[in-house]
């Protein structure tokens, strides 16, 4: 069973780039001829426009990205339908040989933990039986419950050879409100809370390291504080970053420059809109502009990453 | 339309007691009678399997609390099948006038938080129209994020008169790891990062308040740390506390003393393991186990409310 993080590194070597793409289907950003084919009679229909996009999207993006990370929100909010949606896609992103990381940011204790990490990874554990739910290939998960509510999600992650990305700076204005706080745990001086998760992070990952150097635990740091990415590169040298906030929410390709180690590896950084939705609704080639915008993306962190020795 | 913490209230006081029955479906725990005639060969027969027994419980225990909670988790892990179940479930605790507090622990940020918020509660808005998702009464999140995250879930709640209760201190055994760590802002003595989240859950409460004086904001705040509890009704007297750990985690009645205000209110005190399984799984009158374990833990808590002055 191949160390996840090598298998990410492996996936972005192939590539040539660490962009993933993120599936955040959005039904008024959608193209005109997708909504008005499927129409929004009802959930059920808004689901099916939601999977046959973001199916074409993999499709598109398969032969030229490493990852994928399919927003669970808004397949939620199409109901029991857009959850059925969101497996086939999971699917079929596996079988396209996509590493997909499902963004649903969850966080419980003891065995509901256990519960929402084996749906995401081996699969629901009972009666003796494992049944396949979401078989992600990583997750990620919110870190306020504390060590013992992230270990029922490391012990299932671990099982299959899946990761895990912890929120640790998050990519939105308010993110310092207590991300930012200091902290003193009788270290001198007192550091930000960010840090602290960050040092958890650390200490995760290298519980169980990958032939790359890196573990299997993340974080996730957002493009929008580049200050914040690097001083937590120096920190966490064996700790992937997923990078949120590139693009749409303001992140430049320079302020994630920070994300990524001297071999290049260590930074996964994600773009949605910037990717799905670079065009006008009414855009009849809509396929070829989510190509080239996903081709733009790419060149914009390739010369990045060759600038910071990758 | 009603403030969620009177509707609440009025609950609590139509029934007489602050009681919620977690709906933490198990299948290892089901009564053998249920799991033999459903069978556990897909996970469509252990979604239907839940969804009966959660059905009976419903019925039970409808006349005798005003609150359910049901732990999404448990119905997620059963895939699509699973969400419809709890979808079902959801609308039946409505239609017998139970609260029903939705136990997803969400967040996200911007208009990612709106489609989990509008889903939870008055349902996901599309294309010039409103379809009902969850309709829960109210929802648990995780701070974690600030409150640029918190916002879009409370402008959803408030659309619609419903209820949201932050994670401030949880009920496992590690939860101090980072929910305590002292926060060096001026203050002094420090306080713990527990206290800053309350105090940003009460500024959220006093926007609001109901005629009963406690805010459609409430706080999650675990029976297993009876000190923490008793610091944070001091601290925050217009927030409702939803309590779980208590029974099974161990949390004893006089542990809980301490959320609920002079008047009777502010507390909400979650059972799960301790209703729903004390029973032997092979008991054949497992609907009469439950109603006595509800009554029971009733009792506890009522002898409680009156200790207290309510």
């Amino acid at each position: 069973m191949q160390h996840f993080a090598d298998r990410l590194a492996a996936a972005v070597r192939a590539k040539g780039n660490a962009v993933c793409v993120g599936l955040d289907p959005r039904w008024e950003l959608l193209p005109a001829e997708l909504r008005q084919r499927h129409g929004a009679a009802t959930l059920a229909s808004v689901a099916a426009a939601y999977e046959e996009f973001c199916s074409r999207v993999l499709d598109i993006v398969a032969p030229l990205v490493p990852v994928v990370k399919p927003q669970s929100a808004f397949f939620e909010a199409c109901g029991p339908e857009g959850i059925a949606a969101m497996q086939r896609l999971l699917r079929k992103a596996r079988d396209r040989n996509l590493i997909a990381i499902l963004d649903s940011k969850r966080n419980d204790i003891a065995s509901t933990a256990s519960a929402y990490a084996d749906a995401a990874f081996g699969g629901t554990r009972l009666a003796g039986h494992t049944f396949p739910v979401w078989e992600a290939d990583a997750l990620t998960i919110n870190p306020y419950l504390g060590a013992d509510a992230v270990e029922p999600f490391l012990e299932s992650a671990r099982r299959v050879g899946a990761g895990l990305f912890v929120l640790v700076r998050t990519s939105n204005r308010g993110a310092g409100q207590f991300q930012d706080l200091l902290v003193s745990d009788g270290a001198m001086p007192p550091r930000p809370l960010y840090e602290h998760v960050g040092e958890a992070v650390a200490a995760w990952a290298r519980q169980k390291l990958g032939a790359c150097g890196l573990g299997d635990v993340g974080a996730v740091v957002g493009a929008t504080y580049p200050a914040e990415l690097a001083t937590l590169r120096q920190l966490l040298p064996e700790v992937n970053f997923l990078v949120p906030g590139f693009g749409a929410q303001g992140g430049k390709a320079d302020d994630v420059a920070a994300a990524f180690r001297a071999d290049g590896l260590g930074g996964i950084v994600n773009s949605s809109r910037g990717i799905l939705f670079a065009y006008p609704p009414d855009e009849p080639r809509w396929e070829a502009r989510i190509e080239s915008a996903t081709r733009a993306t790419i060149a914009a962190l390739s010369l990045l990453t060759v600038q910071t020795g990758g």
